[in-house]
């Protein structure tokens, strides 16, 4: 890769050997066989990772804050109070049996770029026009806590702190417990930044595809997601004649099947999925009296959502009345369809251009913190290639090519606020 | 009820506040409110209902037997070696938030009967011709292991024991090392019996709608009982696309809406159902890789039971082929439907006319033990009516007057054998 690393005469170095060797350290903490980490938030492996993001943000003389949900940030102070601040960072916290670099990749990234920039000040003495913050989130993935993307919806005011503190695990140990179990509950937060970027693995083959390297998210999904419970009659399988048997997860069954027929009559740009289905009493001999339907609807559109949902709620109707049973929506989370920042998307293409890399335009389908994020401030995701696409997997890989590649472009961008101070305004 | 009690001079005397006596403690192991029952079959409180029935035989005199599969006898031997055997009773074990009196009330009548006919011999001295063993078999249920009539069925030899010690339930435990745990796998059975009698609560409302208080099943119906997996592949619901997904419990769902319509095509003689759906790995953002359906094809019919087979087998094969899913058979279990010894049910019918009571003979469709013993010996389910139907849910509930009524009945039969030998034979 060193043929691309420093093509732009003005653009700060990336010291591939020591990228390399952060992602190697914090892949320590929670790493198993054959790639596999589990590094659920909170947990003790969070713990140590956390620590050791915290030792770097204090070693290169950042300014370390914690907030009241354990978001982590390190702030570059070297442009002076009044300067606008840039963000970048990800979430160190991972699957269970998940990958390394679904998360840990774009805070070490954020990591790199940092120091490929203060390298750079010192060697032109360039005075910066922009403040960096590096942040880690806590809970991005969703898998120990409910809802996922909790740290960053905290922060951004979109999710009710007291709700998110009291959130618990599979073993009733609720997120305030788990942060002072792991001492990581505070009360600094810096205020919103200009922009935020978030470099990431790609999490699809779409770059594989293309035969490209770089993409940039302009556009993120929306979810709608219910739990949604029809409600029959407890009787036995045996003599209740077929008449009076009021089955729940007959209805149940009707619903799953018009929604996939739903999402093929509304085309590539709509997911469906029942993923999680509870059938109580559950007993091979007695008809259902209950069955609940984890249902997701996903869509880069938010008038196909909305159509969707319509033609959803028409399928629970009729489900319910042809199995004659009754139906009630215990929950409904809704995340809005919206673009990214149409500026950062530019900037990132242009950053992309100047080392020889085409950007591939991509939709994000799956949650990330600048989603959250894009509700406050301009905001963006760039992604690298992970190889055949696997993410949520011990084989997840990106290679140290495609890791250097990401982090160029990331420091690229960040540069360039710091030569010219917040580029958005002045589009 | 006190009308018809003793209008037969010489019927043996049911005390009806000690059968509702030990109805009342029966229940408290288990018991929930609302008159929900939990005693899941070798679980803590269906051993401290066994312990109770153990108390009872020994308190009585009569000789406790346990086997291999932990079927409880308890041997009224006053007849001598080589008298006849009657045997009555039928099984401790409920469903998860099922009812107090599927099974157990057969169990309690067992014994009062016992009592009543103790009483009878003391009050008049006839030396009885014929000895009685009541019974508790072991996981008529089927809701904690598969298959339903597994004591009985091993009992009679229908079953391979070795088979059915290594059932497993939800937590991965066999019957043998439940069986262990409550202390209930011993090694003594006593012989086949001249005729088993079980009393039971219809579980329908025929009863109800003929105005009528007791019935005899002269035929029981067949099932076909089926573990079924569809298996897809495991994705994240998220950015996977539609068509690439394999989508396990999709397949289930074209299944269960199919198995509804060919029992709808083939109007009353058949019952289908999926009671039991279980889906890996059960997540809410995750495409399910495994979905598990308990089927169940019920009728009196053989020829409509067979067709039935052949159709689920097409609507299998369907479903997989739209959900692009494959599928294994795990388990098949059938149980063949046929006729209840006609002997015993002229012996109901002119034992209930002894008290004014006309007889409905009846289907059962639901399993019973006397379905496994009817292959091996003469053998009857008489009943007496539950509420509206009910069964298999906490409202279930057979009135005492009806209680009472059964037992005068069970206890007129028996008292048959006991002054005139196998009356069977004699026929």
């Amino acid at each position: 890769m060193l043929d691309i690393k420093n093509t732009a005469a003005d653009a700060p170095f990336v010291d591939a050997a020591e990228l390399h060797a952060m992602m190697d350290e914090v892949s320590t903490f929670g790493g198993g066989p054959g790639g596999a980490m589990t590094r659920l938030t909170l947990s003790e492996e969070d713990r140590a990772a956390r620590d050791w993001f915290a030792a770097f943000i204090k070693r290169e003389g950042l300014k370390l804050e914690i907030d009241v949900i354990g978001n982590m940030f390190g702030l570059l102070d070297w442009a002076g109070p009044d300067a606008p601040v840039v963000m970048t960072g990800s979430h160190l916290d991972s699957q269970p049996n998940g990958g390394r670099f679904d998360g840990a990749y774009g805070v070490v990234a954020a990591c790199a770029a940092v120091l490929a920039l203060k390298r750079h000040v010192a060697a032109t003495g360039i005075k910066p026009k922009t403040n960096i913050v590096v942040v880690n989130w806590t809970n991005e993935e969703g898998a120990r806590f409910q809802p996922s993307l909790l740290g960053s919806g905290v922060y951004t005011g979109e999710i009710d702190l007291a709700f998110a503190l009291a959130r618990t695990d599979g073993d009733g140990v609720s997120v305030g417990e788990a942060l002072d179990m792991i001492g990581y509950r505070h009360e600094s937060a810096p205020p919103l930044p200009a922009a935020y970027i978030e470099l990431h693995i790609e999490g699809s083959d779409k770059l594989e595809q293309a035969g490209l390297r770089f993409a940039a998210f302009q556009r993120f999904w929306g979810a709608t997601k219910f739990r949604l419970a029809f409600l029959g009659r407890q009787a036995h399988t045996g003599p209740t004649p077929m008449a009076e048997r009021r089955d729940a997860l007959l209805g149940a069954a009707y619903l799953i099947a018009d929604l996939k027929t739903i999402a093929d009559e509304a085309g590539v740009d709509l997911h469906t999925s029942v993923g999680r289905l509870e059938v109580y009493p559950n007993s091979p001999n007695v008809v259902p009296a209950e069955a609940v339907c984890f249902i997701e609807l996903r869509s880069g559109s938010a008038e196909v959502l909305a159509k969707a949902e319509t033609d959803m709620n028409a399928a629970v109707e009729l489900a319910a009345a042809k199995a004659g049973v009754g139906f009630e929506i215990r929950a409904v989370d809704r995340r809005r369809a919206g673009p990214m920042d149409p500026g950062l998307v530019r900037l990132a293409q242009e950053t992309a251009k100047t080392i020889g890399q085409e950007t591939l335009l991509l939709d994000t389908i799956g949650g990330h913190d600048a989603v959250s994020m894009a509700a406050v401030c301009p905001s963006i995701v760039i992604a690298v290639p992970c190889v055949g696409g696997v993410m949520h997997h011990p084989t997840e890989f990106t290679s140290e090519p495609d890791r250097e590649l990401g982090v160029i472009i990331l420091a690229g961008m960040l540069w360039r606020f710091c030569t010219d101070g917040n580029i958005l305004e002045q589009r």
